[in-house]
């Protein structure tokens, strides 16, 4: 590996500096993935693996990022598994048969990575090849509580009335289904090893509805479940937002590496999760909207309070929104090199 | 007062039982609230005290509820500010002028209650009267980040780049809008105080997109603005969401009671915000669409961790879900006096 910064943040050993890449860092800010998005659906480009390839290689190419994440969605699994999944122009996935009732969770058909999603695991193939080794690729999954509240309620969610009311009605179907969905993330993380993923991140984006005793109780067991599922041999990235009241109990689903959002400061996030895992964060999305000079103090900000401990990986609290300036991608990949060395 | 147990526990003093009333208990959930909203718009509703004032009694009479609050919004003061509201058809507040420049938020106007909201005193005054010393009746306001973030943004916002560009890029236009509403809340509170409100609550519903940094110096200064302007004759309780990573900060803005979400447990909670503080909640308003026995099982756990110490207002984490089961509300409340006796 040309630059293993980051592999090397990830099991806590000293880089050369400080390795950052971004989430949702090959997107709709970039002009050279819309010129593609312009001809393709946003599903079509999952599924074809020179699509998918080439949107992964750009951002590597526009800045000096220290890490490649295939360019995929966290509901690729859902029609493998019998759940339609549709994506409306401009509104994010919708699923129209969500699943809803025990005889719905029955009916979860057993998912097959070579089967289901062939096109991603050549597509990792492809970036793979084309990289040759400049950087790592990062594969990654939704988390189980994250695909079970858009397979149960259909998409995007306010107050997660669907899916905690399943839970809290009917906790056995709650866990049959969570059972079921570490099974499928557990294939389709190691389907993405074998295929050559050098790290696996799990995203539990919308975990941070739920309170302490719910995450510990309906959703913790499943990320263990899938961690101690996931092949030992690369390193995993254990990431959610709004769970900064519980991060205690985040780190107890294991992974080598704790993401965390811009809630809780770098510095007492790590010293709650503690010095035996890597951090990854934690810059609030909105800084790239302002100017170079604002990003460059705030990301000096939270590399100072890393206090040059190895294990920091430099990220967003959560993916790169519609609309963020070009300039101030780079502008913050640069920085942290230039503070980190 | 005939039932003080609300008032005795903002000053927290022991009371007869846990005192407890919802947020958005006046609302779409009850039939006779829907029965007068089929014939008048939201605005119209809020704008006709007797209006305002009958679905501000419909949930005292129809639950044992220990406090009503004034139907209202916590836009209500902005076209006295010159910023046009309205509330499309099923989508909340879309405001047409958002403030967005310097010249925007120079042009922001007086406002004056009297003149602004004279419809608002009015029902205060009429449900006073109506309620005679039955139950103390709430005033309140939107928190001036909140007002701050929908008046920017011109209605509900998914990442508040708008709002969050002007406080990175323009902290001085931020300070200075921010320092004009908080002179708004202040005048809106005092006039309702006036009015009769016998408690006041600060909603800070969108604080929580902020870091802890971030809140510290960009809203903070103004809860305590508007905290030390309100006349101290009547307990105010200083509510947010989502802030639970930094309780510490949120009890520096003051206020005799700190409204908490369902993201910490209430013990831990009251413990950082410390016991000179009442506390107000924290059931996840979710819990409402499950059985009756979780329902009991969740409240006894909330009011176990209050360990009988004065002070406990029960109340949800945030506003009762559109859909919530009459019956349950029905039985937070009784479950709530049935175990704090």
């Amino acid at each position: 590996m040309l630059n293993d910064s980051f592999l090397k943040a990830c099991r806590r050993q000293a880089a050369q500096h400080t390795p950052v890449w971004l989430m949702r860092q090959a997107g709709r800010y970039m002009k050279e993935y819309m010129a593609i998005r312009e001809k393709h659906s946003f599903l079509e480009m999952c599924r074809t693996p020179e699509l998918a390839c080439e949107v992964t290689l750009q951002p590597v190419r526009a800045f000096e990022i220290d890490a490649a994440i295939i360019f995929a969605d966290i509901l690729l699994p859902l029609p493998g598994m019998g759940i339609e999944l549709e994506f409306a122009k401009n509104e994010g996935p919708v699923i129209k048969n969500p699943i809803r009732t025990r005889a719905d969770i029955d009916a979860v058909r057993a998912f097959d990575p070579q089967r289901d999603v062939p096109y991603l695991l050549e597509a990792i193939k492809m970036v793979k090849a084309e990289l040759n080794n400049k950087v790592p690729l990062i594969g990654f999954s939704g988390a189980p509580f994250t695909l079970a509240s858009y397979i149960i309620e259909g998409g995007g969610s306010r107050n997660y009335v669907e899916a905690k009311s399943i839970m809290y009605k009917d906790p056995d179907s709650w866990h049959l289904l969570m059972d079921k969905i570490s099974d499928v993330v557990i294939a389709y993380l190691n389907a993405q090893i074998d295929a050559g993923a050098q790290v696996i991140q799990l995203f539990d984006s919308w975990v941070g509805c739920l309170g302490p005793d719910d995450f510990e109780k309906f959703a913790l067991p499943y990320t263990k479940k899938v961690v101690n599922g996931v092949k030992k041999t690369v390193p995993l990235i254990n990431f959610g937002t709004n769970t900064g009241t519980y991060l205690h109990l985040v780190k107890q689903g294991g992974g080598d590496v704790i993401g965390v959002d811009w809630k809780v400061r770098l510095d007492e996030a790590w010293k709650v999760i503690g010095y035996n895992h890597a951090i990854q964060g934690n810059l609030d999305p909105v800084v790239l909207f302002s100017t170079r000079a604002e990003i460059k103090r705030r990301v000096k900000d939270i590399i100072d309070r890393a206090e040059g401990r190895p294990g920091h990986i430099f990220n967003l609290g959560h993916g790169i929104i519609l609309g963020t300036p070009v300039d101030n991608v780079r502008a913050v990949v640069d920085a942290v090199h230039e503070f980190s060395v």
